[in-house]
């Protein structure tokens, strides 16, 4: 797995540890479920609490038994302080390349506001690479304008509609 | 794998055949390829040919491996008429669910018109309902109005940006 790099114009505040990146084990879950569940959206959606609702479980096991699934958590100043998943598929099409899908990124609360969501994203990036992607996609609520902005930022394109359906 | 069933206002030309679904085998990429290369956008990314390039047989052999991934092949006239690509996703996000990702939905030019690409939809839908998919998803390029147009009406909601980064 990648090292992160900053970016040069990044600052690093004095006595705040870079952060580590790691890929998620069984004794991290109840602690994932509580970040995801501490969210705008997230609220109405997770039922947080411990032990773990059988159905993380499940969903864990799912993650952890495909190779082309990550489930990636970020350790920062001794504490969990973010999660990513990270999907690589394989596709014909552009002659036959890799994807990496980038989904449910989440930051703890405490550690919102500090440059971590970038060091996040510029590492998937990274593993990507490492895993001979192509491209690097995801996609992001229209409801939420800043994150729109910072994917912006980080050099995506905003060229495709995002459509789901619920079923 | 589902049966398609027809939209109750679909009219169906007399003498033409439903269109039948199955998962690609070996023996149907070079055509494959040459359909994903018959499009404004993939023209200048494929390489279609017989023997098929080696990447893209990589890829299909990555595709045929991997039990989260489908490669759905649609023959209709006694002819290959349409591909797409399904990926089944498990995320912990909403109290552990699957998503469907759509992939890749491409119709050959001589099917086009005939409202295929509805049927293709509405199968992938079953399919993700088969596989306990949650939430079927998939990104549309803004360059493609019609097609927007076309996944709006499927009951698709254009909730989110979807954003890409080339490597």
């Amino acid at each position: 797995m990648p090292s992160i790099e900053m970016a040069e114009n990044e600052q690093v505040s004095p006595g705040v540890n870079q952060p580590t990146f790691r890929e998620a084990v069984r004794t991290d879950l109840v602690q994932i479920v509580e970040m995801l569940a501490d969210d705008a959206l997230g609220a109405a959606r997770e039922r947080p609490g411990e032990p773990a609702d059988p159905a993380y479980v499940d969903a864990f096991a799912a993650i952890e038994r495909d190779p082309n699934n990550e489930l990636i958590v970020v350790d920062a100043d001794g504490e969990m302080a973010g999660v990513m998943q990270l999907t690589f598929i394989p596709y014909l099409s552009r002659t036959g390349s890799w994807r990496c899908l980038i989904e449910g990124v989440r930051i703890a609360r405490s550690h919102r506001g500090r440059g971590l969501g970038g060091d996040m994203i510029r590492w998937a990036i990274e593993r990507a690479r490492e895993r001979r992607c192509g491209l690097v996609q995801l996609t992001s609520d229209k409801q939420r304008p800043e994150a729109l902005r910072f994917y912006g930022e980080l050099g995506f394109v905003a060229s495709h509609e995002g459509f789901k359906l619920q079923l």
